[in-house]
């Protein structure tokens, strides 16, 4: 109940801390008899990697992931999948600015009145490299998902917008540059202006969305465990989200009940989709999607006033490696958390009916 | 894990369908000792009820609790509480035009693909009705997590924002009128706003702000279970919500990290509250403040097109009592989950240190 | 996780005190479709009942229960269930003896060191007549698991031991007397020393066998949740059990290797069954077979000397109605706890495998 | 849900086969604040180690525990403890002759007919070297629960019943012989009979019994979760484990509830113990006992008839090295399923009064 398990039936645990010997986890549930895809695994692990690009941190690591347990011949067996991913590039000495102060809305300070003490390196358990982790177990949710799609990209950096619904856009061009904006106009505008905020030492906030698309109708379990509802937890689960919407999410209030509602069509699929493909909780067949916003992060290449554990003012100046925007690093850790929630829902359906 | 429990030390399990004889719930793991006020949970119940007033439905369901455990000599003894609303007023004729037919936007195509058939009438399980469970519950949890108080209001009805934010506004004034906006010029126009569509047949959203003060910090559990993720789930199972934001939520995406960091007094607290009282998922002790987005409800005065089982068109007339818009009465909802939240992490951060 | 749900996927909370207004429960995860037959349960409930025989307790209740959800047209919807058996011969006067002192033996001394205080009223919660929500649960997951045959009975009373495997006796004998013991002979001989113990004012001991037949292999997950170790957690959460054992239980420490290993037939069936229907925790399709241990209750009708709250000595008179032999009426709840069990399983097992 | 996660508060995730790369485990939910000793963390594991006597498996596993977070500067930090067993001497070619066939009261069967296949090297998943991961959370748990004390010892091996109470024994000396009975004697007498056993390459069944001193009062979650009952299951679950009963036990069926039950002391402490320390459920204060049977295990040295996955006949022949008893290994095992149950209503009872 620590808050380190993901899950119902198909259950992420994770562990490890930026600038420990590894971070990993533990998949139990997965399963058995899917043929898993080591190498796609280990892609998605590199679209999250630090250092991929110019417009992300500049740190290197590998990040590559060892699996212990619960996979043979190939395929999973059933039992709980081990792995772990070694931490080979601890800058330690990056972060004793930080051991005896508290940076403005990290989560220093709040560890500390929490736990009674911290482990401050990098941000120890805090930090986002946790996602790692959840990357991991994403891919392999994925391929058990298999024919379901899943599909974020950043529609928002700052001020600019990509205006566009997801499906006025080629999702297939969301790799084709830096910052994972399927519309190569808006991506150049998106990337000059993060070099820009970088180059100022500051941070830019940003969204990201997602769609996923060939979803069978009956996922999601009604009041408490809605889908779109596990959907917004897992979402704002990860470091930096800051609100969720699906379907016609915020801009919905606005309109009237005879222009949101989605008329039906003869076999059951609807002619509008203000829904975001959940009605009452529950998948209905058509595509899903939502939103997702990322504050700027607080790491700033910058001097800053604060305080110390005793409440003395302190000056620290930020220094190190950073994202000067997460969301393009973020987009394959929307799509994991999502592929956890449809394996999960996927296989609690599996118990609904006699 | 079929979705109708929430919590994990304070947990709140719900019962009943709409028109079914009784709904109710068993609340586990409430502390022993705590004396109940059952009129404060009576009043929570009627700010909640149908037929309060000229713009929500006009249903005449008195909503009475009874509890049948746990309490003994007017306090919690630590033992379940178990209680039930007997449902009095079910006019199950007024739903038989759904019997055979998918209202659009509603959950009765979703039920159905998932469960082979349902309880149509009124909705069944998908019925808002099953949140007055949450309130009976939501009263507890305040009760026992008093000083922290927890505030609701409305802020959006559709396109009339409020347009400040809470510290701008007297919260006192919220019960004082119908709509429950506690500024009282916003609130006539909401309330004309509503009567007008209203005579149209139709429905339109809103939003519900909600401010948390006195939390102490370390509340939250990092990593999946962050104080917001479980705030976000919590709003977006009750019924017709949309979208959820912390903070400075969506907003906040425009913002660089040197403008959205809070930086700290020597007292702990922050000259501002981007944050919105959470950091890295745990509480800090600023005030905890969030917007959460509602659909127009999907039920219209209106004809309609739609399908029956066998995807054959069929021409259906909305009638009954319904609310014209919902966030009025999913002012005491959204504070009954917030509470639910707030309890369940006092609890869990009492194991959190030696 | 205040101990009051049983399952995963099938689960049962309960909630109610002996001599509050009601017990009852929520049933959730019950599949959708299940055509229940309401008589049955009823009946389950009065095998349980007090005052159905001579040899037990002389209390008048009628154990009705209604449900309140989750049911639609005789079947289940797959919603929660709901249901009540309201206490309807409450006498709270036998039992004021009991409220300033603690009974040896009895919860009454440890619920106080626990919660501060306690409902004394005939046990409160820790009275044996919560099982009666136990069993309304009990009864409808053995019609899910059809055909599955859970059937437990009487093979010890005191030192009368019936001294036969489940194999040699004729269990549909098992009901044609008060003991529920299914050979006529030791029956009586049992019946007579209950009678003999009642007298005395005295209780005594006794073990409830049970077997369970037509299970599919398959059941079970390995490691924590084995299959026996949830049967034997469901077993000693009886109240008044002592102990469990299954298969060749303590007797098989006796044996060696050679002799109790179960060797296979051609189509994977054993020519022994000293495993008892479980290899690794998950079960082979052979017969589940386990003995449950229950102590002499501890209410005796007889003078007795005790300490109040503050530890003096108290001099105290046992009265009211109560069991001088708890197996008789046990032997619906083990068969209730093994079809939760086994219903729990069911389900889990239906996501072992792509 | 798939049986690899104990524990509410105080969690152990396991994974590992006997024969992967490693197997290790998460620890969620340990207090922060805890300085551990890592010494005595892999004496506990040292205990259980294969080699250590000329009476056990002569494998030569190191059963080197490596941690991967939740530890900094010696302390427990509240986020998850990973760690890792490291398998060293996998002989794979000594389970070649059970890639095809079923092995008698192994567990080949059950995981074929459950998943479909299985990783057969050395029973995979179904090994007890599983519960080396056990024993390094126990390990900590125990000392979480200090001044707790849990001691287990070997009290029948076969026919051979040590045939005194805990409290005729002095336990400082279980450790001083390979078959951890803690009476020199019985102890020798034990020790023969194993290597008589191991002689005819066959096993033999053994009983192990703990003690469990300075329990405070109030531990245990009455009705499901109850102590002894979680206690119960936490024994079933390791492997070869045929029954469990505490206090009186099966012993106590025999006896009159006015010879049972336990009177009062003034303090609150009882004359006698036949509740073992527990009553409905929670914890009394006075010591906690119980027993738990063990089968022979199945793996022996000789020549067996079995059947191939397809039912055809085959003979084969046992070999390898293997336990002919596995009481004496399994006393840390059985002390470390004791910590994790007593740690987690250790936390759990830290929320049950205001």
């Amino acid at each position: 109940m620590a808050g380190n398990t993901f899950g119902r039936l198909f259950r992420l645990t994770t562990f490890g801390e930026s600038h420990g010997p590894a971070l990993g986890g533990v998949i139990d549930g997965c399963p058995a008899g899917l043929l898993l895809d080591l190498e796609a695994i280990q892609l998605e692990l590199d679209r999250r990697r630090p250092g991929q690009s110019a417009i992300v941190t500049q740190r290197k690591e590998p990040d590559t992931v060892v699996f212990y347990s619960g996979i043979f011949e190939g395929k999973t067996t059933g039992t709980p999948i081990g792995f772990a991913i070694h931490n080979t590039n601890q800058k330690s000495g990056d972060y004793s600015h930080i051991k005896d102060s508290y940076r403005p809305s990290h989560a220093d300070y709040t560890y500390d009145a929490k736990y009674g003490f911290r482990d401050y390196r990098g941000g120890g358990r805090s930090s986002a490299r946790e996602t790692a982790s959840r990357v991991v177990a994403g891919a392999i949710a994925r391929q058990l998902l298999a024919p379901v799609r899943i599909q974020a990209y950043v529609s928002q950096v700052g001020p600019l917008q990509l205006g566009k619904s997801y499906e006025e856009l080629d999702l297939s061009l969301t790799e084709s540059n830096p910052v994972r904006c399927p519309d190569p106009e808006t991506a150049k505008a998106m990337e000059a202006c993060i070099r820009e905020i970088r180059k100022e030492g500051d941070t830019i906030g940003g969204v990201v969305s997602c769609v996923i698309r060939n979803v069978p109708p009956g996922l999601g379990e009604p009041v408490f465990d809605k889908l779109h509802a596990e959907l917004g937890k897992a979402m704002l689960s990860i470091n930096a989200v800051k609100g969720f919407e699906y379907g016609s999410g915020f801009g919905g209030v606005y309109m009237k009940g005879s222009q949101h509602n989605d008329a039906f069509n003869p076999d059951g699929s609807t002619k509008t989709n203000h829904s975001g493909g959940i009605q009452g909780g529950i998948s209905n067949g058509m595509d899903i999607y939502f939103n997702v916003a990322f504050k700027p992060v607080a790491t700033l290449i910058q001097a800053y006033e604060t305080i110390d554990k005793d409440g003395n003012p302190v000056t620290a100046q930020g220094k190190g490696r950073h994202d000067p925007c997460v969301v393009p690093r973020a987009v394959p850790i929307v799509e994991a958390m999502a592929a956890l929630v449809l394996a999960d829902f996927t296989l609690l359906n599996r118990s609904v009916k006699l």
